[in-house]
């Protein structure tokens, strides 16, 4: 039976590529669905296209995960796909796909799309989401090929890593933490577990310190937004299970003024985090 | 058999939200077919998706409506299902489906969602899209539960209603009236009907007198917009019987400077129509 | 069996239209699948979309093609329905489907679509993506009526052309071209071939001038962006075999400031190139 196909993309909704990749699916393809993970990823943001699927994986149906953030096209890097047990991974081999693929067990399968008779020809330069990425989607998809006949084997443990920031401790009372996304409703994901926070002595309904270069703000530590007043920020485990900085009713990327990459020290207000901290 | 689900939400298209919730609802219910209606409405507008809503309503198959606009998330606000002749409503109850709801005939039945066997659990924050009302909307969709395996049934006459603005007489030759939506092309609709302005002895071909701080304009009553040369302001009945302001080729929020909720004075000409009016 | 239907139109992603006229389609003709090609076309932008779809319609499967970018709404344009060797165009009579029904081979059977039948009526001004475009793809799609039901025929040839601006030699060792299209990632592709470039003695690894205002680039004709610098910008044979101008890692309409409908002279360097050109 044909499996789903959860697509996302750096394509944006100007013009038609996403259409296209839906048509070329389609033709080869007819019963599959497509999902539309979402296809605003920022103009060649691999890492946050990466942080995107990581977060989503969990979530959609068992299937052919596509997923297109590909800067490098043209140049050197692999189209590759692999089996995980949730499925397969299609897209380029530039770190996009590593993070989810690693959350979901690792691949044990993977090869490197090269057969020309799953490739659509182009006539001039390769539009890698429409002539290789969606076809080989869709006959892995629809059960018309294997993963081996898209290409040769490659290791399936050499896909191209994604460097993800790691927090660290700095002191007792300390974390150096990361912003590792900002969502479009101004919420701030750091790279910081409750548990990370619990290690400081920490405990829910505690304040926080949140320091950023000159500033430093104490931030309560609540369950829901309902802890705190509109337009108060709040720091809380996010539907993600990470510690993010959040306002009620407002966005905390503005009133905080942190984007993604800056770091952040969070830690025990008056634990001395005026550590010096550098910005992405 | 499964019905389709109609999704609304404020949720954007930068990040993965959308796809996440076709994610959860593909799982559980795999056949069933979902419509996303738009998931452009303003962050937190509640007001601009019950107005969407309720424009779309009558053009959507019968089945599931799962619309979120959800401000008030993480505070007591109830998240509730309802049970309408056109099929269920699933979303918080904040006013986002009242006006909907009601134009479908009302609600003979309603429940508070918060059976926990179908809420996905989450490692911290809840996210009531992908958590509670995916997949409630999925249950639904699919026949797999009844409304009232969802939670403690509710008074489904007890629905947060919506503070939409009523159009009020002022003297015999004008009426105060009130911009309910500024679509994407710029248009500006009235909660005023055509009946309104027949009420004070206008009929279409004529000179309307729209009035807004220091402007009075004078406009035609036109049918289409063929009836005035491009460029030009036009007052009609929009594709929802509605009064609307349009410019040919133009957009009238521009031209005329108006604004959602903004106060507008709709009358005959030299009626005496320059009436203090507030903004919104 | 019924046909997918992949539409195309300016509605734009922040009201509820597009998913109105899904509802539209899916009320009709239930099990019909709609593949949205993209709705991000510029406002009234009839030549945008002209070209997205002129680009697209070799990728997408036979069905019906439902194209809406409509300024001319509400005035004498037609609406109309034409029959392809791929399957159905539906939408306005203004250029936009001329040049796709063209590149498929042109039409056989065409009608102005007027039939009240097959129209939903409107308390107001007609809206015609949902009122007269989308039921109308929808009985195509489904097989639920024949062409010639939906209104009287109409010369199948007589369909409105889109004026598409050809590029012409200019001496022995230049082309006066236009800018077509620039994409969302900011490449910008010329209404000039491979083949153009090779009548002028140029082949792949020359340098090309290309010219514009006061200024005057050299660009080398590569294969793929792997061929120059990041940042450094190419002429290439984009994925639709057009010549297009672009930027490893950067923007093309940027670096080089040029907008859709610019003039361009592209040829030999020291060919003479600095001719007079006029802007769109």
């Amino acid at each position: 039976m044909a499996s789903p196909i959860s697509f996302l993309s750096d394509f944006g909704y100007a013009d038609e590529f996403v259409g296209v990749v839906h048509g070329v699916i389609a033709r080869i393809a007819p019963t599959v669905r497509i999902i539309d993970l979402t296809h605003g990823i920022g103009r060649g943001d691999v890492h946050g296209g990466a942080m995107a699927l990581t977060r989503a994986i969990q979530f959609m149906p068992d299937g052919v995960i596509l997923a297109v953030v590909d800067p490098g096209v043209g140049t050197s890097r692999k189209a590759v796909a692999v089996r995980t047990r949730v499925g397969y991974f299609v897209g380029p081999d530039n770190g996009l796909l590593a993070p989810a693929v690693a959350m979901v067990g690792g691949a044990d399968l993977a090869v490197s799309i090269e057969a020309e008779e799953f490739r659509l020809p182009s006539p001039g330069a390769t539009f890698h989401g429409r002539d290789v990425f969606a076809p080989a989607a869709a006959v892995l998809a629809s059960g018309e090929a294997l993963l081996e006949d898209l290409g040769p084997l490659v290791h399936p443990e050499a896909l191209t890593p994604l460097l993800i920031p790691l927090s660290e401790r700095a002191g007792a009372a300390s974390i150096k933490a990361t912003a590792l996304w900002v969502d479009s409703f101004g919420n701030v994901q750091l790279n910081v577990s409750p548990e990370d926070l619990g290690g400081l002595g920490l405990v829910v309904g505690d304040d926080v310190s949140v320091a950023r270069e000159m500033m430093d703000y104490r931030i309560v530590w609540g369950k829901t937004y309902g802890d705190v007043e509109e337009g108060e920020p709040i720091v809380h485990v996010d539907s993600h299970g990470q510690i993010a900085l959040a306002v009620r009713s407002g966005r905390a990327d503005e009133t905080l003024e942190i984007s993604v990459g800056d770091g952040v020290v969070i830690g025990r207000p008056g634990g001395g985090n005026r550590i010096e901290i550098t910005d992405a």
